[in-house]
């Protein structure tokens, strides 16, 4: 019942699970463990993320980006409030309302901004209009950064700094969607702690899932104080998993070693093999800078066609005429898969 | 980093992962898969679920059981609706306020019954007395059933029949909470199909996390009109996972052969056997009849005492002086634990 | 267009509007005035309700009690919190689930009570038991009382105390819906601070239309903390009227010299009459003790059948065999009606 | 009390009730009548709404526009719907995030146009490429116009037909905020029926508020099915009246003889004669066509200086480098009140 094998440059939530956590899950499969998060693998995961991060944190696992991101959120903004994103996050674009449904009606503002990323002076620009204090308007409470962003791109310690800012200056909380953060830190070369909270980030989405987990994600507090409130809200968006350690175990797992760091460095070293394979191909070009393990390009139209009939799994956006490919590796992605492409479409 | 080995009687669902549900896993672990279930092994388990209820369905996965009976609510409940409820109805007790936030602050009426169990002429003196069609009262809208029932009990086939026919009556939706459906259905030695969709259930919660699985429920829906809007439901309350095939495989898994019927089969029959040996201790009684794996129990003192101090988990409840304890048999409680448990308070 | 004139013991909403009101609105129907409450009417009806209250405090005019109660609520009630309520009160059963909807989906809890009144003893022990703390239960955040009851019985200074006091002590804030205040304040021939802030109450629910307003009520933050939030949620629940001097006119014409106290005076003084004669006729009786302008009584068969058949406006309730009849006298009642109310039933 | 005289610019809400709505409600003031709408003046005006259109209607009464464009929205969109809206749309900018609350969560998508129209071929683009069916994305859903627009336009009975076919084409519900829909009316020229059912309009937020009225809208159904789930909605939104005759009376007043058509007819003639004093003054511009009675213009800087320190009242719109302003003319304006500002900014 497996599925025919395919070359996967389709997403990094199409790979499979890396080994060493499903020997995590394995290895918390001994015995009864009491449910709820009251299990000594959820403490001793915690107590990890407070290395990596090398700070006091709180750290509750969920199971998907969308609830890691729609209930951080929740905490951080009011039900007549207003999150900045960029026009193309994963907030606005691909979680069909959830981070309104959790904070109750909350509006995303959308900011423009080049490779995805949003611009200090844009969004002081934004919060300088906004409207805050005046009753008919909703109220500016949160700044969240996607990073790795939509395009593939980093924001690099000083632009977080920066953007945190002029959020602060304006009393937004800051929430960091940190779906591949892995990706994002290897290719930025600095500490955790530079583009989180000594940057001025408030709560992360840490994820897990794209690189190399079976469905797990925490999000991280470095303000703890709305911790508690977390809590129940997590509970009543029924994301509290009564056999927590199993989800605990993967994030114990993911962080074990340099295991993240290595998957991730990994799928960042194909995805440059790929982009400087593709950039080589005339006619074809890359449409971002590629940071990590996230590819966009325009193709030929002979190669677009042979790809699209290969085996080799992608996504296509935007219209026929002017279509753009996004190709994204994975921590299993091979030098083979990644010479499949290249071959496929000179 | 595992557990102490302690005795479990705490809940179901501090037992650890059958050994066959995480062979499912590695063995969906081959290879990629598209996301978001639009893979083989999804199409797989709808498939069976199928089977064994012996109709046309639509199954969908989610990871907890607030999430299947919120989720299945929110789609048969208007927000001015009101699901009628017993009053010690999971939905009601033990779930945050998840059914009011996924329905958009319906309402829970509750109705008392002996054993956890509704009357069907409560139901139909309670909807008599609605309101319906006045503006003024929120808007009867469905029945949910909790099977096995907070106590301990089965609903018979005729009983799930008769009320569902009052509810229909009145143009309500009927909604199983099916959390431990498994051990009810072998306790009482029907067909699913005879506790469901036969008898009037337009939507389960298939629960599987508690007999075995590691978080894995099945949102079932016989009334198929209702199906597409849950799946806009699903994703943004972000139960909607990635790597669905993981969730898919726990069922798929779960259903093969009978090990769900084993499972809880065998939790039965050990609870049966510590009911039967509480029964024969002196001053000790039990405090609703034990249909399934579930017991509740009153203890003398000196006995409470005992095992309170000793090794053995489980959940006391009420006030000191009049105290009622909890013991939940699980797929892999042993002869041995259930011995345990006796030579303790005797 | 007028309706065929009837004698109305329906309800006081169905009641005309006082003279003095109508006067009010005209005066304040002098040329321009500056939207959304920036006007002098405003301001003024603000100070007038200090006076009032002799405290310093925030009044939001907004235009039916259902608002009043629902956004108060929303502001002192997370939405995973609980509410505590009389089984009766009209938050539970009048308002089609509007409180859940403005806390964005908390619980009412319901706590039975003599005469429509909750009992400090069972607030206690509901409160003892609550889960406060635990993330499976809703947690426990506001007692709102009824003033007056639904059974027209009034709070005391004392009884006001003594429950704040216990919902003080487990951190829960206090709201009134103070539909009837006046009838209420006029019965207990107290001062208005007496059953408010000097009692323990927060947040007030001044109720203005039904003791002869058009359609005005006053939210009253004695405790301001939550003043500036309610100001945004007022104008997302569309509750922000643009002409907003129209609304605070009324109750300034409203609370002018004793126009609020002589109406409740008159209506419970009609009430007194009524419910006298009442008492003396063979086989009536009253349902509960009559404290200001509501009457809950049964009738002789006969009685009722002729009171059913005249021109008298009137709310039956309850099952034919058993009905009780809903008397409420208004500011505009007259000793006529009463009369005509006693001759038909005697 | 009432406030210093100025000439008021600042809004049509800013001005005071026209007298024929005062004496409606004193008309409608003459004994008791049944609450929430059961009475024969609502019934009259819904009836006078049916001639105005031609045609058979549900209409409900609410008192702010806020409550009618979000109660109209949350019957035609699900919580994981789309509006699309003009980015100057009322329901965006100036409401607080209300119709993410009444819709229970759903989004606004923005769409561009010249002079504050959507134009059809951008909403046709937008639905093309709205992720329709696909569960990642907000479901487009209903199609939101403002007639007249937020730049004081019209669209004609051709262009509301164009985007009305364009929205139907895409299964979406099509609803018009006509604050100022009288305004646009008379300025057209054309007959109710033609700018909304006719041309696809389903429902129709009737202002009346700003052009005579106390506090008072109609939602008006003209596809009826949704009518029903209207009514639950307005009540538990805390819309519905008690007294709804007063609402009832000012709308009956305000459709009496042709009294809302020539106060409209007055604003416009009135702001067509500021329009066409302003465009006479060298350096002054407008800023937007002056199709009805809103003025957007840019004037020299001492004009702007001269108007801002007299007894015009106006809204300054922008930064101080660049400043527009508005200037709306109301069913009050005199003529003196035009040539007063003409002679200030000349």
């Amino acid at each position: 019942m497996t599925e025919k094998v395919r070359v996967n440059f389709a997403s990094d939530n199409a790979a499979p699970v890396a080994p060493e956590v499903i020997e995590a899950l394995q290895e918390a499969n001994q015995g009864p463990a009491m449910g709820y998060g009251n299990d000594s693998i959820t403490e001793a995961m915690e107590e990890k993320l407070r290395e990596v991060f090398a700070c006091d944190l709180r750290a509750f696992p969920v199971a998907t980006g969308t609830a890691a991101n729609s209930l951080a959120l929740s905490v951080l903004v009011p039900p007549y409030g207003a999150v900045y994103s960029h026009k193309l996050g994963h907030i606005e674009l691909d979680e069909c309302g959830a981070p309104e449904f959790y904070t109750g009606g909350a509006k995303i503002v959308l900011l423009d901004g080049e490779n995805g990323k949003i611009q200090a002076g844009d969004l002081h620009s934004a919060l300088e209009n906004s409207g805050a204090g005046n009753v008919h308007h909703v109220q500016p409470s949160a700044l969240s950064l996607t990073q790795l962003t939509e395009c593939g791109t980093a924001y690099s310690p000083d632009e977080v700094s920066t953007l945190a800012a002029v959020a602060k200056k304006h009393d937004l909380n800051v929430h960091m969607d940190g779906a591949r953060f892995a990706n994002a830190l290897v290719s930025l070369g600095c500490e955790p702690a530079d583009i989180t909270w000594r940057a001025g980030v408030d709560v992360l989405s840490f994820g897990a899932t794209k690189n190399g987990a079976m469905a797990a994600e925490a999000v991280v507090f470095f303000n703890m104080e709305k911790a508690k409130e977390f809590e129940f809200r997590r509970k009543r968006g029924a994301h509290l998993f009564s056999k927590m350690r199993y989800l605990s175990a993967q994030l114990h797992g993911y962080l074990s070693e340099t295991n993240w760091l290595d998957w991730a460095d990994h799928a960042n070293k194909m995805a440059r093999r790929l982009a400087d394979g593709i950039s080589e191909i005339e006619g074809a070009s890359l449409t971002y800078p590629v940071e990590a393990n996230m590819i966009f390009a325009k193709l030929p139209a002979p190669s677009l066609k042979r790809l699209s009939e290969s085996d080799v799994l992608f996504y296509p956006n935007g219209p026929a005429e002017n279509r753009e490919i996004r190709l994204v590796a994975s921590w299993n992605t091979t030098e083979e898969d990644v010479d499949t492409v290249l071959e496929t479409i000179r």
